[in-house]
């Protein structure tokens, strides 16, 4: 017996946020705890919920014997990515019609992340050694920068996505940060619909940002999970079709899980749009090559339901009906939230709650000010103070804001 | 707008050859045409299908409404991974007991293999500078090289793995090839069910292929994706258990696919054997974050349904009579085919046919014969000479020994 383990070496790797804070949400034994630090979309009874309508067509996928079991190619379903390009591009988007544009079904959101960031670091530009750097939002997901790592990015910077004094986004800071970066740098957008902070730039912020992003030559890489829940399907995809409009080369990594309720299936994708139409099949080719060394093909389910949903009128009005009431709810816990705060008289301007758009909510909480709500009253939320603001509801609204008041003036 | 693509020097990459093979097929307008180059288990009538055991749970889980959606953690569903890691090692295995096996739901049998490759890459005992190479049996799935190749590996070689004189594996030859390789290379074993051959090595060969693994140090990768689909559930794993019993670390890269039919929903599992426990949680550690950079969490589907049919005796025990059946359809098909090449009396011996097990079959055909099957009869079979047996049926056998005579003695 060989005495040597191949992994002698192997530390202890730090745990993801999300994943300590929930453990340490499961072991807390106090029956008022409130966990608002997930990333799903709940109702009002607490739970995540798939759409009625979701939730029928699903049960008619899967009984239906006419569809027998097999892999999928390594794009996935082609119905499916038609109908999500459209979603996010608009079906009468120039790009479409020019056929330059190119869909894969991933593995969810960092599937498509990762799929995206694999495609650049092979083939963008090589005789210009362009190699990065890969610019994130701060603050961001903290597995963000470990997965275009992983794609082979020594250089990942960030900008600054959060101004702490404004409780919002600085465009001038934005730029700032833009500006200084090497040209052909990758800029990842999270749009609609920040996480974790939910703030966002105005339209004409974003005229500024495109513009200087097309002057710097920086390549756009959006997150999109959030299309529909922040104003609507095509008001969220402004950034996106804006960029498209002026020519310029983007790469989109969408997720339907929180619109569809559809988290177990993963139902992802990610969207390049190119220069030009001659690019499509060496892309799509080295597309495919890529999918072969991660996953092979992604699962079917998911994307099935989705393109029942998207290419059929009736469901998509009814599912854009049902996605209205969602953004109606969390801007009514916003703005409820902001309200309990301002009769409990919590120090302070509250306005950047209702500013923000989307599932997740920038309190401006300090790190003391967080700890203060886990320890002391049992509410987890996200060390940068922000919080998933689909979590609140009418049993739990008054503990909360009382609790914030408390954080901001008992310490 | 800037002028230049990101993707000006993408070239086209070459096609996997399924895909080529499969798109020749649905180009081909013969009506005796046949497809035996897939890659799924396909019954008598010619379609992939579940069993309906599986069909039955499968719709239990889909319409219960106590399972709300929601992501899974990194490592997956843990009822599922505890089922698979006993499917694997049996549920008495000292490793088990002595609580130094991981287990880490994936998507697919591909996903299992680049988690299980990105560990090794980075973490394989780093102070040795341990970094390869890989060894894969040849032939072998055309994309295996460049999965291991993503994830880090330059050095990427084969060995052995079908003799043409003998039509089988010849020990010799692989042990020889086993024998040159630098101490501590990774050995990947497509095993049971050699993936396309169908060839195996005897219980006898095994025993000295482990013992000289163990005496070079080399680390076994298996590629365990026919569990139960070659003689039975236990002796398919008989390699990776005597591997594991010679106190060997292991990685095991499984997938459910073929033996649920559950091939959409991506049902797939890294397992690792470690050498102690201490090493258990900072390789768990590792691969949560690795998984993180991947697709952040598994499918959720297919898992339930699995976990729920290895969970309940009744099941399994109907679940393994339904997979007996299955190795029976396979096996009556290569003794027909054989019989049916005796009896057109085609050239050289086929009894290698019937010594192959699990769902591919290689008929030890050239590159030219492969080409006139497709050419000239419309049978459409892997460049390797290789086949799915599976998709031979009462229907094509005729056709299909008359075009293998055919191609042996017309060219």
């Amino acid at each position: 017996m060989s005495a040597i383990s191949v992994f002698t070496d192997a530390p202890r790797a730090p745990l993801k946020q999300e994943t300590r804070i929930l453990s340490d949400f499961k072991r807390d034994a106090h029956p008022e705890k409130v966990y608002l630090a997930g990333r799903e979309y709940l109702s009002e009874d607490g739970h995540s919920r798939m759409l009625p309508l979701v939730w029928k067509i699903k049960q008619q996928i899967g009984s239906d014997p006419t569809l027998t079991p097999e892999y999928l190619s390594a794009l996935g379903l082609s119905e499916f990515s038609k109908r999500v390009v459209e979603l996010a591009l608009g079906k009468d988007s120039p790009a479409i019609v020019e056929n330059r544009v190119l869909g894969t079904q991933t593995v969810g959101c960092t599937g498509a992340v990762r799929l995206g960031a694999e495609l650049l670091r092979r083939w963008c530009n090589r005789t210009a050694s362009w190699c990065g750097p890969i610019l994130l939002p701060s603050p961001c997901d903290d597995s963000l920068a470990g997965t275009f790592e992983a794609a082979g990015f020594a250089d990942v910077r960030s900008y600054r996505n959060w101004d702490a004094k404004s409780l919002g986004v600085s465009v001038e800071e934005l730029c700032k940060d833009l500006a200084e970066v090497p040209e052909q740098s990758v800029v990842v957008f999270s749009c609609p619909g920040h996480y974790p902070t939910g703030a966002e730039l105005t339209t004409d912020d974003w005229k500024l940002v495109a513009e200087l992003m097309m002057k710097r030559r920086l390549f756009p890489f959006f997150l999109m999970s959030e299309q529909g829940l922040c104003k609507s399907l095509d008001r969220d995809a402004w950034p996106v079709r804006h960029c498209v409009s002026l020519g310029m080369e983007v790469m989109c990594a969408q997720s339907l899980c929180h619109t569809l309720g559809l988290y177990g299936e993963q139902v992802g994708h990610l969207l390049c749009v190119l220069k030009q139409n001659s690019f499509l099949l060496p892309v799509q080719s080295q597309l495919e090559r890529l999918v072969h060394s991660l996953w092979s093909s992604p699962p079917t389910d998911g994307a099935r339901v989705a393109a029942t949903v998207l290419s059929n009128p009736a469901y998509l009005a009814e599912w854009q009906e049902g996605l209205r009431g969602c953004v109606e709810r969390c801007m009514l816990n916003r703005e409820q939230l902001r309200e309990k705060l301002r009769l409990l008289g919590c120090p302070g301007q509250w306005d950047h709650l209702t500013n923000q758009t989307g599932l997740y909510c920038c309190t401006g909480l300090n790190g003391r000010q967080v700890e203060f709500l886990s320890r002391r009253r049992h509410v987890y939320i996200m060390p940068d103070g922000c919080l998933n603001i689909s979590a609140i509801n009418s049993r739990n609204i008054d503990y909360v804001a009382e609790s914030i008041h408390l954080a901001l003036t008992a310490l």
